[in-house]
């Protein structure tokens, strides 16, 4: 049967690319947020949702953090990680003397501060709700308009691309997770996502809970920290630790983490992208 | 001599709110980005600048951790903490059934969410580049339109207070950092802030290094992660503990970590806020 894959739409964006990566032969529903991605899950509409979770620039993407953490009960079953390729584009190929305005997300604009200062440095930046939509708002403006957004997005839409890799730090890429009801078996080359949180305020003991992985030699991937969202101070820790949650070394050292913590939830146990930094 | 504060603009912003919680004697100067707020104190237009650092639901301000790991060689000096209270507001008091239109900047209308979808479902929302701005082009608008920002922004553009605290979650607070050249002298109750990467790409040795706080009784307050932006998977570690550089165990845990890391920074000690969790 031909499974279905929930994606951050609309078609064009990164997240598109990184369902159609993941699984090919799949059908791509999109959906208009995060949480949509994994209701559609939750619900029966798709049978995995593709969430970005890190930026090789920006870092991690709270949406997706906060949403594992606070609102879902779906595992990580996989990742891929897509190359980010920012691209100018216009209606018809104009010159960067002509483009009055630029539109993008926020954050994209910001990926691309360096060149649009150096380039453009007279355009107005316009704030758009997604890469994908800036496009579409950008080939229903004026001849001036242009718009920072994917390759795909400027096919989709029939914009002209002026110039390609237009963001100012190279090596950008992102890491996707992929969301589903159960998480997979063991490969042998596999990674384990969990957060957890502590009774009171002290990150002073996570040095002693990180000892737990390090005494068992499992290497320690990522940790990140967020916000608990009841007081500025407290937070929960993400950590993705390598190997499988039914490797013996790491039953026991999640074992032993669950006496320190207040809290823990084990995300899945996933194959390790081949595209993951090593 | 009365001191010159550099914020983010424009006036309205929650950061002018914090640099005058942080002194309000000073002249306050807006600027128009966080990097800007850093270029005016390093070129004297400003004895000291504030910026946003974290906020209790979004987490950590990537903008500024990234200014303070890449781009900076001020220091912190101080921090002071504001409580966010997001307003919906337009030209004149409407009904919500009114309203056709909500701008505000982008995370403020994902703090909003819930308030929206359930007081205006079939409000169009829309990205303004920042919460004044959203404010400023609200009330060029028609009178549909609303947008949502702080109620020192309502006053200075002269708009309407329709609802106060239309944020989903309570206990909405941002701390800011204040840079400057030095930072402040030993108080009794101060924090130091850090950063630090590894040459390889074990996090597995955190473990170690924390331990060199945790065996001195030195209290870890927060630690972050961001990629170091050079590859996906490596990163940057910013911590705050507790105490002043100038104390002889934190002195010992400092030339400690140095020993094991390729590249650390002390940011700067400077006194606790009374309003940081304890």
């Amino acid at each position: 049967m031909v499974k279905k894959v929930a994606y951050l739409g609309p078609p064009g964006t990164y997240s598109e690319q990184a369902a159609y990566d993941w699984n090919s032969e799949a059908i791509l529903v999109p959906a208009d947020s995060i949480p949509a991605v994994a209701a559609s899950v939750v619900v029966g509409d798709a049978d995995e949702g593709v969430v970005p979770i890190e930026n090789s620039i920006e870092g991690g993407v709270t949406f997706t953090l906060d949403l594992l953490i606070h609102d879902s009960d779906l595992s990580i079953c996989g990742e891929t990680v897509v190359t980010i390729n920012q691209c100018l584009m216009a209606q018809t190929q104009i010159e960067f003397e002509e483009i009055k305005t630029v539109l993008s997300h926020p954050q994209s604009l910001g990926q691309c501060r360096e060149f649009l200062r150096k380039n453009v440095p007279e355009a107005e930046l316009i704030a758009s709700l997604s890469n994908s939509a800036a496009v579409k708002e950008m080939m229903e403006s004026d001849r001036s308009t242009a718009a920072i957004s994917s390759k795909r997005a400027a096919e989709i839409y029939g914009a002209e691309i002026i110039l390609e890799n237009v963001e100012d730090r190279p090596n950008n890429e992102t890491r996707f997770v992929v969301l589903s009801h159960l998480d997979e078996r063991r490969t042998g080359s596999d990674m384990t996502s969990l957060w957890f949180e502590y009774h009171d305020d002290s990150p002073g003991i996570l040095s002693q809970s990180l000892r737990e992985f390090a005494s068992r030699n499992i290497n320690l991937a990522k940790i990140e920290s967020r916000p608990n969202k009841k007081s500025l101070g407290r937070y929960v820790f993400l950590v993705d630790i390598e190997g499988h949650r039914s490797d013996s070394n790491v039953t026991e050292a999640l074992d032993a983490l669950n006496t320190q913590v207040s809290t823990m939830k084990v995300l899945g146990s996933y194959p390790r992208s081949n595209r993951r930094d090593s």
